[in-house]
This record gives C-alpha cells, structure tokens and sequence, in this order.
C-alpha cells in the first residue's frame, strides 16, 4: 500500500509520502512516490502517486517528455492550476488505457490504476491541490477540508479532521501530518519508510524545505513519543464518565 | 455500516458499540448492537454484533432459545470462556449455513455473514474478549493488544493503540473507547448514535455501568471538544522539525 497526504494552507503546501511498494506479499521494496516536476521562481509543481507503479512512472516520464520536447500542453505552457490537473488527468487516463491493452488478462486491468496527488503553484494564481482519478477526473481541496489524501488513507484520517484547518502554520501543519503518516505506519505495516515531507512555502519558495526520514530517524521518533506522552496527559484532563450509570440489563430474548 | 469495539483490562471490560444499521443507501434505521445475554453473580455474557442483522438476530435468539429449554451446551453450561466462544461460533456458522440455504442468488450469501465481538466473565475464569467469525473460528485478544474491534475498525484504531495499554483504569479505557467511537462518527457517516458504553467491573459486578449516549448528549459534545482542544494545544509542545532541510529538487526525468 501507499499513504500520501497533502494540505493546502494560504501561506503554502504541506505534503508527504511513504515509499513502500509490493507487487506481491514477497516483493516488497521502496520507491519514493514525490516527485517534483518543475520548479521555477514562476511555477511549482509535484506529483506524489499511489497504485500502479508502471502507470505512475510512464505518467511521469510524458509529463517530462512532454516539457523537454515542447509538446503542448505541458507544465510550462497550462495557464491555471486547474488546466494543470486537467492536463494530469488526460495523460493518466491514456497512460492507464495503453497499459491496459497491452494486458491480457481482464483482472489484471484493475491493477494498472494510478492515482496522483497534484500539488502546484502558478505566480499570479496561488497553489493548489488535487486528487486525479485513474479514468483522468480530478477534485480540489476546499476551504472546509484543506487536505486530500490517497492510498491507505483511513488510519491517518481522524487527525487530519481533528487538528487540520486554514490558521495552521506550515510548520505545525508538516507536524499534524507527520503524525497522520505515523498513525497509518503503525497500524498498516505495507506503508513504510523513508518518509518524504515537502514543505512549500508560497511567499518564500526558496524557503521550501524537502526532507527525507529513515526507519530510525530520531526526529520521527522523538515526535511519536512527544507525542504519546501528551495524549496520555490529555485523557487525564477529560471530563468524568456521567455517574447516573446502572448494572447492565439483560436483552429481551427473541 | 458498524463499529463495535472492547477492551479486556485486568480490572474488567469496556464495550462499545454505535446503532445505525442499512439494509440500502435509503434504508438506515437505528437498532441496538450491544446485548447482554446473562448477567448473573457467577456468568456475565454480552455480545457486539456487525454484519447481517437477520443472522445476529438469529444467533441471538438461538442463545436465549438454548437458556430457556435447556439444550446443551448453553451460556449457563459452558465451563470456560473459551468454550462460550465456541459454542458462539458454531452456533453463528450454523445460521450463517441455514440462512445461505434460504437464498436464491449466490450473490446474495455474502451479506448473511455476521461477526460478533463476545465479552464474558466466569466466576473463578477471569474475564476475556473473543471476536467471533462467520465461519464459527474465534481469537481472543492478548497482553500486548488488549482490545478488539468489528466492523469499520480504521478510523477507530490509531487511538486505541496509542493509549489503550495495560495500565489503565477501566474510567480511562471508556473515555478512550469513546474517542475511539467519535473518531469513527466523524469520518463516516454510516456510522452513527445512539452509542451504547458498557463498563464491566469485574471486582464489583454490581458497579456496573451500562450509559447509551445520544447523537446531541452534552457529555459526548463536552468529551470531543476537551480533546480538540487538548490536542491543539498539544500540537505546540512538539519538537520544532528539523531546519537541515533543503529546496525541493526537481526529480530526475524517466
């Protein structure tokens, strides 16, 4: 499995990725799924990927072929962040359609899927993020819920909802979702390190910081157990169960 | 969809369980998961129920049938837990089988699949949990992972095992379990109130609390909100990240 995450904040992106892959229970390796594509003082974009790992690549080799060739669009000539997604989504959806015909099997169809996290910054459009579907369709974040996910994405949800809003700071917000990478680490064990955290920061991008975490890495871990130690001091700050309790009844039998 | 968990502390057992149940996207209806089956001075026994609501109602009467006219084994002959999950589980396969009998379509015998989560103390046994399968097999839940959960289990899960240990007091385990619930409201909506919260004190059986928490109760709101807030601030104790980072790179091209 895959777990990437990404936040849109107004003062800039936050986004992470983990790097384990497996086709199959014994094939299990790492590949990093953040790639950034373009970086310009104009323009900034960078894909992180989940699901087939041929389709993400040949995706990914097009949209660089596409800038060195000067085959339009490409992600020097799209003009919004959303003709960008567009542009993702058309070459995702004939990158999965020419794989899946090279394939003989029906149920190995489904497997050719790859979906992508956008992340982008156009100078005079903002930045922006975008989930883009296998068949090409995509959706944006909202003000309500300024983060996207994809992969193995319910374990690191409830943090996201609890902590994730626009008044976050970059730095706080990398930190929320470090700890969303970590609680789906945890508990799913095919999403694994090294982890990649990109923060992008839209005012400033030559303060944008790209960092790489190891298995061990002491920051990570140091975070886990700052962690822990405050939750288990908040649960002692909570209200008390109600008292008007009462001995549990036996169910009516059928 | 459900969301049922327990946890199995040395000083006795916490349970919950949501009560919304679907039999299709516009036919959700409210019914009680949780049932305690026998609770008398010496055999305490309740079950969490996820799946096809027609066989855990079926498994549950076949139980209060057995009771009430003494076939054997019963909830009031098993001499063991482990033997209570057993005999649960045989039973479960067996209407499982009877009611897969009754259906046309092959498709259709999936969905009369019912999980069970069973909670039991015997006088001079202890206490245990068991989740008890469709196909009758059974596990129980260990030292190192005290808690067990059925259903839509995902959201649910980061917190438990975050916080859920050993140590804790059967008070603390419940607000747990409860965040644990909440988590799982928030993120999916087919999970839902009233929730049921079932505190077995093993020590002092008659200390038992049995509270069902609806959708608007004051406590539930007064318990997320503490955390939210808990957690914000939380957030701001957390080691700065790193400042080794450097500019996002652009990724080697395919």
């Amino acid at each position: 499995m895959t777990y990437c995450v990404a936040v849109s904040l107004p003062g800039g992106l936050v986004l992470a990725s983990d790097s384990r892959t497996h086709a199959g229970p014994d094939q299990v390796n790492t590949f990093g799924k953040m790639h950034v594509m373009l970086a310009t003082p104009e323009r900034f974009f960078v894909l992180l990927s989940a699901g087939n790992l041929a389709t993400s690549q040949a995706v990914r080799t097009q949209l660089f072929h596409d800038l060195e060739f000067e085959q339009r669009p490409n992600l020097e000539s799209v003009a919004t962040l959303s003709e960008a997604a567009d542009y993702l989504g058309r070459v995702n959806a004939a990158q999965r359609l020419r794989l899946n015909e090279t394939c003989e099997h029906e149920e190995a169809q489904e497997s050719m899927d790859s979906t992508f996290i956008l992340g982008a910054r156009l100078a005079g459009r903002g930045t922006g993020i975008f989930v883009v579907h296998p068949r090409g369709d995509y959706l944006h974040a909202s003000e309500q819920t300024p983060y996207l996910q994809i992969g193995e994405l319910k374990y690191g949800k409830p943090i996201l909802d609890r902590l994730i809003s626009l008044d976050l700071s970059l730095e706080d917000a990398a930190r929320v979702v470090l700890l969303s990478m970590d609680a789906t680490m945890r508990s799913n064990l095919t999403v694994g390190p090294p982890i990649e955290l990109l923060i992008y920061d839209a005012k400033t991008p030559e303060a944008s910081r790209h960092m790489v975490f190891d298995a061990e890495d002491a920051y990570l871990r140091e975070l886990r157990h700052g962690w822990h130690a405050q939750l288990a001091a908040a649960l002692g700050t909570l209200p008390p169960l109600p008292s008007q309790g009462r001995r549990p009844e036996v169910s009516p039998s059928g």
